[in-house]
């Protein structure tokens, strides 16, 4: 279904014909998920320059009660930038404000616009001999409106944090089109409600947010990388604390996977190289400690030697070179994209108390196992974050896993729920995983939830029915 | 006034006669603010001993419409947990509330009751070889609570965050009386809004927290630290810069320090021991650096070599024991005391853009001194964070600065504005900086903290005129 006439006019009018897309044929990078299970179907794509045009947009969408669907780069894995329902729906893509406002090098900050994706944050910050610390997998496309949107973590959240932590203040449009000016580059700031935080990671339902000043940190110029391998996640959780006593903050990742999905990568994604231990211990981390000197940085074997002495490491692959540093984290990044190929995959971003995940993998497991004999598991993750992608695939039967993906999650969850542990730590609700959350997440916390979604939106108009259910009464209008 | 004797009675029922305190000679620890210029006169001082004991007594206020003033240490430097107007509001002490329920070195986590000082806590996380690393001057009376309602800073932020950025999860007891459990371990978990993030640094209007899981980090083993003269704020910061770059997060602490307030630490406060040097320069910094093991460790001289060589650093006294270390710390940390004890004392506590600082105090104290010729200026600060106190004395006419002190503040804070600053970096609003942040944040900041109020105490009962106006259709009631 098209837009009527004068929305259509209206929307044009406010950021020219060639941004407002109606024909289906061009919405393609707007709609097809990155899941490849989800496909949007808009009213119309709309792509503002600037804030002050969405801010236009946002009124006029307001005033005639048009659902809005913010969307950054189209990298959720929750559905959040997706629409809901069919043909009554417009997609406001900020992919066109993505404008470097300011670096400054003195504060070791970076004022951008939130369209901008994370991969040329990255660069520029670079090119100010500065690093913008968070980093993952769809970096490319992904948006600093999005990461920020859903709180994205990532390989260094270890040592720098998640997104959350990375930012200072943030500009945004409100629900009913108004500015609201944040922008601070001030690293304390305590005068009131902290709306920053609120609005970082509430999934677009509270605002959009349209610029941000990012943290900047010195550039690494020492790195050490390698891979270790372990019998059991319970060795490499002393391996962790190991590493943590001997590095400190020079530990700057440490990553738990399983010799499964890695066998994957190989078998999957032939091209990528694969050391050949990487696959003869059940398990491997990956573990990199950086310094910005040379002379201050701790000896990755220093730091390893009584984990050595104590038999904890089986087997070790050190980078030998900057491209072989590389390398190594290309396979980690690639067991999503291999779990894909082998087919029947389902995805899960789960994070539990560091010290409960042996234990949780282990029941989990073997739960999973017993009632679903064919599924293979595919666990990895930022062990120091406590957070696991709990996967799973069945390349020999696809079908199978999405067939049962209802009772495969309820016993995931389930478990995650027992240890205390969150079914979301990087990737948001968005829409796939809203009705697990309400069953899961304490009941007044969702009241809370709702109560400032109401206060800030009482149309509901703004992301609707992602995280939150637009309650019946007004469902009804559209 | 006293409590009506069926509030007494009901107030008694749950806590016990012992723990309602209505004898106003009993009430000093809890009616005398930190600052000394403030005295609250409650209805009672109400002391519960556990979380259930807490929602019953908030049932029970909410209920019948009482005032609830939720206080820790009672340290706050902004009257925020003072009564606001007299014998109509209870004060609710969560002194008796600070049991240590749990210490897990394998997640790096502690889980304590909000009533705990905060120097305790720091004692039984190194009883666990374990670091907390917040600290600052009155961390034996500072309770958890009361730092997590201010979001307090102090002197290690600049490489562990403030105390937003120190915990994990927290449990409150909401305006209605019920409990909120939102004490989870998870260093990762995006499942909605950040309700944490919200009620931290809300100074207890939306909520009272009640127990927290905190973060832990391994103890530091090496430590250095040098006083460094420098000609002004403008090297300070390039020195910081240096730092930064060569020590990266082994850089744990840089403060900035003008000579007259370290003169007056030894005009007013002789038993402390003032190294001579200290004076000799304009400003001195105070540099910390610490590492885990000493094997990793930068050297300080290493870090400051270049620093030398350019002449940036005038003149170093560097702390050649542990004792010294402390020694060097108490000198920073005796300053607002001799402030005070010189007489006169204005305190204030902003933030700016860091690279903004030194034209900040270059103009400012310039305009300071053109109206007010007989103001002495006493400013230092953590310059790592952006965060000065830029506070004022006058010895010799104790009375002048509180006689034109919203005349002072005024211009303080106009250029705090015009420099894109905070009027509160980690003491928080209270009522003694209401009125300004109301005229210096911005409005539509202002109106997204009054709906989230609205929505979470609609009868604004939750610590009163704290922060935010209290209605003034809401104002008659009481």
């Amino acid at each position: 279904m098209p837009l009527s006439r004068p929305n259509r006019e209206a929307m044009a009018a406010i950021v020219g014909h060639s941004n407002v897309i109606e024909n289906p044929k061009l919405f393609g990078p707007f709609t097809d998920d990155f899941t490849d299970h989800y496909k949007s179907k808009p009213l119309a794509v709309i792509r503002p320059k600037n804030t002050e045009e969405l801010s236009e947009v946002v009124k006029y969408c307001y005033a005639h009660e048009l659902p809005m669907i913010p969307q950054g780069g189209n990298t959720s894995l929750t559905a959040a930038a997706s629409t809901s329902k069919e043909d009554c729906q417009l997609i406001i893509s900020l992919t066109k404000m993505k404008r470097l406002l300011e670096v400054d090098p003195d504060s070791d900050t970076m004022t951008v616009e939130s369209g901008m994706t994370l991969e040329e944050v990255q660069n520029h910050a670079r090119e100010a001999d500065r690093l913008f610390p968070l980093s993952f997998g769809s970096k490319g496309n992904a948006t600093v409106g999005g990461c920020l949107a859903c709180n994205a973590g990532g390989v260094n959240v270890l040592r720098f944090g998640s997104m959350r932590d990375l930012v200072l203040g943030i500009e945004a449009v409100l629900p009913d089109g108004r500015i609201w000016n944040g922008l601070r580059a001030l690293r304390k700031d305590n005068t009131g409600y902290s709306l920053r935080d609120l609005f970082i990671g509430s999934e677009g339902t509270l605002g959009i947010i349209t610029k941000a000043v990012l943290k900047l940190y010195p550039q690494p110029l020492y790195m050490q990388i390698a891979y270790c391998g372990v019998q059991s996640p319970k060795v490499a959780l002393e391996l962790l604390q190991k590493c943590r006593e001997e590095a400190g903050s020079n530990l700057t990742a440490f990553e738990l996977i399983s010799s499964k999905p890695i066998e994957r990568v190989r078998k999957y994604l032939p091209d990528i190289k694969v050391p050949e231990n990487l696959t003869k211990t059940p398990w491997v981390t990956l573990i990199e400690i950086s310094s910005r000197l040379v002379s201050t940085a701790p000896s990755l074997f220093a730091v390893l030697e009584e984990a050595f002495l104590k038999g904890w490491i089986l087997d070790c692959v050190v980078a030998k070179s900057t491209k072989e540093e590389q390398e190594f984290w290309h396979i980690r990044e690639s067991i999503p994209l291999a779990d894909r190929t082998a087919g029947g995959s389902i995805h899960s971003d789960i994070s539990l108390p560091i010290a409960a995940i042996p234990e949780f993998i282990e029941v989990t497991t073997k739960r999973l196992q017993e009632r679903f004999p064919w599924l293979g598991d595919s666990v990895y993750g930022h062990l120091g974050d406590g957070n696991l992608h709990f996967n799973m695939v069945c390349p020999e039967h696809p079908d199978l896993p999405y067939e049962n993906e209802e009772e495969i999650r309820d016993i995931l969850y389930s478990e995650v729920n027992n240890f205390k542990g969150s079914i979301s730590a990087e990737h948001g609700i968005g829409q796939l995983k809203r009705e697990h959350n309400y069953r899961f997440k304490d009941s007044i916390e969702i009241e809370m939830m709702e109560k400032i979604k109401d206060a800030f939106d009482p149309k509901w108009l703004l992301n609707p029915d992602k995280l939150l259910r637009r309650p019946s009464i007004l469902s009804e209008d559209h």
